[in-house]
């Protein structure tokens, strides 16, 4: 028996996220279904995270065990020949039994994709987020600097979501433009529901002057959601870099 | 009355080329839907070109006559506003009444974008053609110059079409590498139905010795389709440039 490790990137566009449910097509489902037809028998496939309907992956690790007697790139090809366009295998290797791709993680990366043109742009509705009013990314990145530290954030989480410890460690915020394209891309030790999208959502609040200067610490230690900005939308979002 | 030319952008993954058609989703048909919305009445919407099943255009012009009393920029913010995400409107002007989006044209550009990498990328399944194999550009560069010239065609026109004269200009060719892409970009008066696809996939033959060095333009001159190579497939191929 060997624990696999592999390593996918997604176009999350036609997906109800990562997690398998009843009633839609996740990420999960569809490649649990490909891992059916090359070890030939159903295998528990296990992920880093879950990922919202509409987000993407640049990088996503999941484990599966298996007898088979298969070499790593021979994974990579077979799992690429059974599974849709928009999903690929890039990378498959070994790890001892006690890796878990979740729990195993030191921290992961996320990256939010802003398209701030004036007219939106028609091939990435699926891929950008546009917001079309003026951003001074400079002026964004210095004020994301209070998100860098540890800090009760369940003012920066979705009232869906039912975790009892909410103090995250975030240990990098940077926010950036090439072109008319904004990047916002944030490193913590994990993310409550909805974490990131919020933390864009109040940057925009920054960026509009609803946030005043300097006050985003404010806002943190509040801890009270209606004073961070909207969720931004998903389509936005990659899962950027697992760190073990 | 007034002759207005709109510039627009679409990613054509969604739609059966531009040209309406009875029983599929064409952008022209979307097109006059939401021109229908904002002008207030079924008008004649006439287009530069037809474009295939599933391919793009960064630049598409079209013309429509109207009286309504509305400011260009007014124009552009109606349609973008009663467009899907996947169209956009990105300039409005007026023309004379001799201005014909197709035949007052005198080139077009095509780009035709290729992924080079060794393992998919999930995110261009619908914005590249994947190539695994390996790819000397600077040579196909050399090559495809072959192309460039006055000729009978007929040997890079699809069955299909029964147009009578089928000598075209080709004013440009390029092939060129960015990373793991890589573009074949051309110019010409005008083209014949799936030319610059049966192009690209001749080159791919001389890319894998099934063309010598050199005999191209013998190709070229056989007029004959089954000495070209094979239709490369439509989601790498994008109108890039509409010249007047």
């Amino acid at each position: 028996m060997r624990r696999l490790v592999i390593t996918i990137q997604y176009d999350g566009s036609s997906y109800h996220g990562w997690q398998v449910q009843s009633n839609a097509v996740t990420v999960q489902q569809v490649f649990q279904n490909a891992v059916e037809k090359v070890f030939g028998e159903r295998l528990d496939v296990k992920g880093c995270s879950r990922t919202d309907s509409g987000v993407h992956a640049n990088m996503y690790v999941l484990t599966l065990d298996t007898d088979m007697n298969i070499s790593n790139d021979g994974v990579i090809m077979a799992l690429n020949s059974n599974l849709p366009s928009d999903i690929a295998v890039i990378d498959c290797k070994e790890a001892d039994f006690d890796f878990h791709p979740r729990y195993s993680c030191t921290s992961k990366e996320y990256v939010y994709k802003l398209y701030n043109g004036r007219i939106r742009n028609p091939f990435l509705a699926d891929y950008a987020f546009h917001y079309r009013y003026p951003i001074d990314a400079h002026y964004l990145n210095e004020q994301a600097q209070a998100f860098v530290g540890t800090y009760d954030y369940s003012g920066f989480c979705s009232s869906k979501s039912d975790v009892e410890d909410t103090v995250r460690t975030v240990k990098a915020f940077s926010v950036y433009r090439e072109g008319d394209m904004v990047y916002f891309k944030v490193e913590a030790d994990g993310f409550l529901y909805n974490m990131v999208r919020i933390m864009v959502g109040t940057l925009l609040f920054v960026s509009e002057g609803k946030i005043k200067k300097d006050s985003l610490k404010d806002v943190i230690l509040s801890k009270d959601r209606k004073r961070a900005g909207k969720t931004a939308p998903p389509q936005g979002l990659y899962l950027n870099k697992v760190n073990y």
